[in-house]
């Protein structure tokens, strides 16, 4: 089959022909894929960013937002069917480890994710695990839910997190929110709570998405943003701050938006988070890191999806066009999220 | 009445004589100090890193930790009585504000707070509100709590937060566990939770004092204390740490030796919290900035002193003898908590 | 001044002339009453039910839920002036207490409860504490939002309890979802959660209401409630309950409609919950009994309201019509919620 | 095999020979019993009270309380090997549904219960399932904590949930705390909360053992507990009721030792919740249903057993004395818990 294959650090992936996967244990499902979102993620894997976290042996496929159908299922597996319509939850996780039995499979001590340390989804087919499958309504389009796999279900966790914060009254800020991860973010702080949404982001496109997903402000990061949230707020700050960007000057002006016991939910990374113990204490405010959601908060995500509460904007490219997606990404001209869909689907 | 008083930056306080405090509102309440503990934080603001943050007039008085017996009370007082033996929380909080109202008067819109921007009380007299004014058993000794009003309670509070997070099984880190504020820490970590308490400090002196209080592991700053605090935890790090340094490489190495989705609790300050928000997001992990604590919790760990789970190493000292102890705190001399009693007591 | 005062229980109030309150104390405030809400619970204090828990001395004057303008205020007053448009907090609470400090001011250990304790309402001013009064914008008029002080309160204050349970894909059932409280419960559902809705009531009116309020299914209570309950459900079961009937076969009806691990909210009295133990640890639920909210509850319910996202249907009556009032209530002919509007105003 | 079977409701179980438990599926796991512990359950279960909540067929193998050594694995099985000291959680989870992922596993949507609703460990050997088995220290005899994996296991689960209201200077009410379950209650809040501990029991043996294991306060049950927890309490009453009895007077009782906004766990069962929905109210107080705990659960009270802050009183039978065990049981002669342990062993 076709696949996106990363050979080297510092090199674009190359598309070739690797064999297909195969059923190996009780677990196992095998998944064709309809649709796989390209993240910013893919291209901090290709910049050596991830080698030292991953570890994984190069080369490998990449892809770890993915949804498709299952094309053949483990002898152990019941709830999910061949021919069924599902979304991956990015990690294989192994059910028997304190984290997965708490509720947070993510955290996985047993864990593999399809795409960073194992084969991943730009390809025709994945293979993945019996637990990382979330069945769909068999009407919905792989390729139009594929990105919230990683992406959009990180951006709900992180919501999900600061919902006790924002009761009705508040302001939630969103760095970045006309992004693929905030423009799935603001509609997760409409669907889940009462507060104020503000929106700050570099471009008008990215502004004028997050006005049409919801947002009740919209700030321009011109260099005035910090100044402008402080108007909004009255002077006092927002509650919290959800920082899709995390590079750039974005983390400072962040904090200084901060109200007291506010708290800053990182998400996106590139750069430091510096701030001097001094004013976390005088403050007493909280910084609190995020990676993807659990499966039980895809699902949920799904849920909402399927109401017509969140919607992903996408642009579909063929598998071929990776290396074109990726400059696209890169250059800050793909407004949405970039899915693949495998050719012969 | 005699006065510990602060007239510029940079140069350390005079004891001279000054008025008295007068009732002039309704909830006023004067407290003749029994004890005042010194902190870290007065040869902080001696130094000046707080002056943009307290804004307060020079000269005024220090000593943010009192403990007395009500000397006077306003004419709305209902709740204390004049001769009664109090601890005083550091904040003349409001009671109207949602912060007040929510049960976090130590963020109250409109609090003052004795010592850091009003006068304190290294002093024979203190002025402060009804709200702040803890009743006590009468045959308690001020000079023997004073120093929980803010050093103990801030310990407190943070050991509070972490209850959630510290099953049986797990691990509390706490760096700095021997100086004043550690020693507390401990001892509410032993009395709040079922989970091993790891000591780690640089000085023998303050690891005695540390197993004293009850540390289950002691682990010297000596350089190894990162692959000490692995092995202890089978490898895994622990699932919070709770740092009375803040300085130096504590932070680092506290980083460190934490494990996935873990906590860390910053109370000691001087140095940065520098951290790749990429290390943040790939192990989830939080920080968290910790103020001093509530009246409720303040009272709370009256209860736990009162009920012997807990007590305070000290050193006496009288008023005129500031500058002596703030020498034996500055270089390392003061094991325990430094306590000012006013001579006429 | 005008007041509808209960001279005996077991007899309808009367309307008569009593003086004008006065300030006595530091922090009380005067408000001319704009609107007043009718309570069942007005109905159930004639009835005596309250006689045991209230202790009130007779006569007195009733009305619980209030809105006006600040008429006076005492000398330490300083966060509302003399005309303020306010709403009325239902309970005058001392600040200093436990419950106070913690967030918790309904259950203030010193607290006053005009209408329920001491004079209320139902007149042309109502005297009571600084601490009660939330300030509104002053296009605000009292008598659209009077009812919310109490009734509304009580709603929403259920509501914000059950969020961490209504994730999405969740159903909260309203039993008596039309009536009164009941669609302030709707509408702060809708707000707060992503939960579908389900209301249950027994008058077409109040289904309409309920629908009106954004209700996702609406179920007349004719005896296959339980049954409709589970099909909407899938056979599981809601999480929730919210009951704001509990007499009848509300109670039973509402426990065979959640689902394992179920919380059941109890709002509206009359009847007993009665159920077996066995069944409470098999099934693993849960009795949430449910008190006025707090004052930061109210003041964000004050926040809803300014933003359009909850609104009371309400009924005007002068207060010389209050038995005409009470008879609508008491025969199921008042839709909505009943407020006096004195006659001055 | 020997096994404890049940032939009929309302007559005692039979000692019989039965075939041996065989791997089926990849999951499966065979425990040769060394301990298993008799329940209050299991004389429930042979008076009918479970019949209609089981629905298990006739005749079956008793016994929930279940620990040993791991004697067959099936083919997927991994972290546990053959001759592993286990003790048995209750329930065999499937680890894919909501409840299992959110950290729910007594709540499996598709979990089978051994002694309950398939054959149980009143026998030579156990099957049970990959995901219920906790590893233990090789040293541990499993006749000295099998009545941990469903007695210990609620009792621990019940006041985990009640940590966040017992801080100090509260107090928990334990109702039949001198009991089998009430007894590892005790030693729990001991060591997960500062609160004071009131035991309440009828006979003055179980009073002992409430006192050797920590209770603060022993209460005998002779119509004037009510009065003196009241005195204890300085007239408040306690902030939670945690009641092993749910008979008798009991429920009643402890509601009537309730405080405003008190929590009351409901785990004896046999009696009625039976309470004014008004009382309910006014007070605001809260009934909470308690099943048996989670896998984490189980393994972190074996970590508080390992570590001796938690022991079972227990007296042993062989499998032939069943019914004089029973008879124990009924007669309230049997202090602490009965154990049976197997002849071979």
């Amino acid at each position: 089959m076709k696949a996106v294959r990363l050979h080297a650090y510092g090199q674009r992936p190359k598309v070739e022909e690797v064999a297909e996967p195969k059923i190996t244990k009780p677990h196992d499902v095998i998944v064709r894929i309809g649709g796989a979102g390209l993240c910013r993620t893919d291209l901090h894997i290709v910049e050596g960013q991830w080698k030292d976290k991953s570890h994984v042996k190069l080369p490998y496929t990449l892809g770890h937002e993915n949804a498709g159908w299952v094309h053949a299922i483990g002898s152990a597996v019941e709830h999910v069917a061949v021919g069924d319509t599902v979304i991956v939850h990015p990690l294989i996780s192994c059910g028997f480890c304190r984290h997965c039995r708490a509720g947070d499979d993510m955290h996985c001590s047993h864990g593999a994710f399809p795409g960073i340390d194992v084969d991943g989804g730009f390809a025709e087919f994945l293979k993945t695990g019996a637990r990382a499958v979330v069945k769909l309504n068999p009407k919905t389009r792989p390729q139009d839910v594929a990105a919230l796999a990683d992406a959009g279900l990180t951006a709900y966790h992180a919501v999900k997190k600061a919902i006790p914060l924002l009761y009705p009254g508040t302001h939630a800020v969103v760095i970045g929110g006309g992004g693929g991860l905030g423009h799935i973010g603001i509609q997760s702080l409409k669907a889940l709570t009462a507060a104020d949404v503000i929106v700050v982001d570099r471009s008008e496109a990215a502004l004028d998405l997050a006005k049409k997903c919801g947002a009740d402000h919209i700030v321009p990061a011109n260099g005035g943003q910090v100044a402008k949230v402080k108007e909004i707020t009255a002077g006092a700050g927002c509650e919290t701050v959800i920082d899709f960007v995390g590079e750039g000057g974005a983390i400072g002006d962040g904090i200084a938006m901060l109200r007291r016991a506010g708290t800053y939910y990182v998400i996106g990374y590139g750069g430091m988070v510096n701030v001097p113990a001094i004013d976390m204490i005088s403050q007493e405010i909280n910084f609190v890191g995020n990676l993807v959601g659990t499966y039980n908060d895809l699902d949920e995500l799904m849920t909402l999806t399927a109401q017509g509460r969140v919607a992903l904007e996408t642009r579909i490219y063929p598998l071929d066009a990776v290396n074109d997606a990726m400059d696209d990404l890169d250059h800050g001209k793909l407004h949405g999220r970039g899915i693949f869909v495998p050719a012969a689907t």
